[in-house]
């Protein structure tokens, strides 16, 4: 098929370097020109570039090729910043909101917390080279961390509560589902709505196996490579 | 907005039990007049509960109730009918191919082989009370294995292994991705292409270290819930 042809030649100037991450690739027309197809044939191909993680969509400003993905092990410490840096990345952290509330039925379900508790609610988007790459909602049992909202959020939640609460998380329970981006995430990722998402839903555990906090992670799906080794029982 | 509203009724409905798993919903056009709302409406109404798992499509069937995901846990034994079975569900293999093949990149690159080698390949659809919900292709090393395609492989894998060959996994190394259902897989699965899927890759080790097979699955987004604990490090 077509398609699949002109998918393999951009593969293969991805994998030669002749495409580098990040770059822009040229409007939808002129591909089709130099690949002497259709419109309709070219977004096939790129539909499969995308769905493979190797291209992505930036809302109204085009396709580009995708940076390497992080690699995410789930058995280790979920600090953005920490495995980001790790991994010679540059992230960064936006705050979108900080603020206490009645808990909502997701926040009193996650954090198994008696009706009408208080919870802090943050959002935050993290960011690595500068392009948007996951949006996290955080629901943070107070108990544990009082006053954190006091501080400043956009750095790593984990060290401010290790340096100032003495809260280490030692056990998470995490589950890991698929979805689209839509609305506000969407927006907040520059992605087109529909753009296929990882989730990644977490409840942390500190020392005493108090249940600290939880959050829930979307990813844009070509940023995150989950990976881990596993003893088998 | 209206199809949050819509998608929050049909929720409600499936949560109350008014909506049962595997039930088919009425045709677009009827749901648009009970609903008193547009065809594009209700669609986006309807993405958003595909992209929540709530609903899925089969391919010119239309849409249907998701039966509840089943619980995948990374940390344990890969088998799926020992998964569905301890999860009270009535599981199915059906074989689609099984043969001696020259590895090709993909099966080298996983398995770590030299180039030329041969390699068993095999790819099976397994079936959860009779709908299709993953797709799986498997290179095996004949080396641990040898004739392994002579026994009936529509049963377990990890069963043969054991009982025939006294090979057990006792190490895996996954990686989790995001993709969507394209071409033969999504036909296998009953899916309308570009349908989000979850891919999980394996590379799994016997009691001796020695890397076995691997495996690559493609599983509908909403037939699956990853979920484990970890202790961290």
């Amino acid at each position: 098929m077509q398609y699949v042809k002109i998918k393999d030649s951009i593969v293969e100037q991805i994998d030669t370097g002749m495409l580098s991450p990040r770059q822009k690739l040229p409007s939808e027309r002129k591909l089709a020109e130099s690949f002497d197809t259709t419109r309709v044939t070219l977004r096939e191909a790129l539909s499969l570039l995308e769905a493979e993680g190797r291209i992505y969509r930036e809302d109204r400003r085009g396709w580009f090729i995708s940076p390497r993905p992080l690699r995410y092990d789930p058995t280790q410490s979920p600090s953005f910043s920490d495995i980001a840096q790790a991994q010679d990345r540059s992230p960064a952290t936006e705050l979108v909101t900080a603020k206490s509330i009645m808990a909502n039925k997701q926040a009193t379900s996650l954090l198994h917390l008696p009706p009408f508790s208080d919870v802090y609610h943050v959002e935050r988007v993290h960011y690595l080279e500068k392009r948007p790459v996951v949006y996290v909602t955080h629901y943070i049992n107070p108990t544990y961390v009082p006053n954190i909202l006091d501080y400043d959020l956009t750095h790593s939640l984990t060290k401010i509560y290790r340096d100032h609460f003495s809260v280490v998380y030692k056990r998470s329970h995490y589950r890991i589902s698929t979805s689209t981006l839509l609305g506000e995430v969407a927006l907040a990722l520059r992605a087109t709505s529909g753009t296929p998402a990882m989730v990644i839903e977490r409840t942390n555990y500190n020392q005493d196996g108090d249940m600290i906090d939880c959050q829930i992670e979307y990813w844009r799906h070509d940023a995150i490579k989950i990976e881990s080794v596993a003893a088998l029982v």
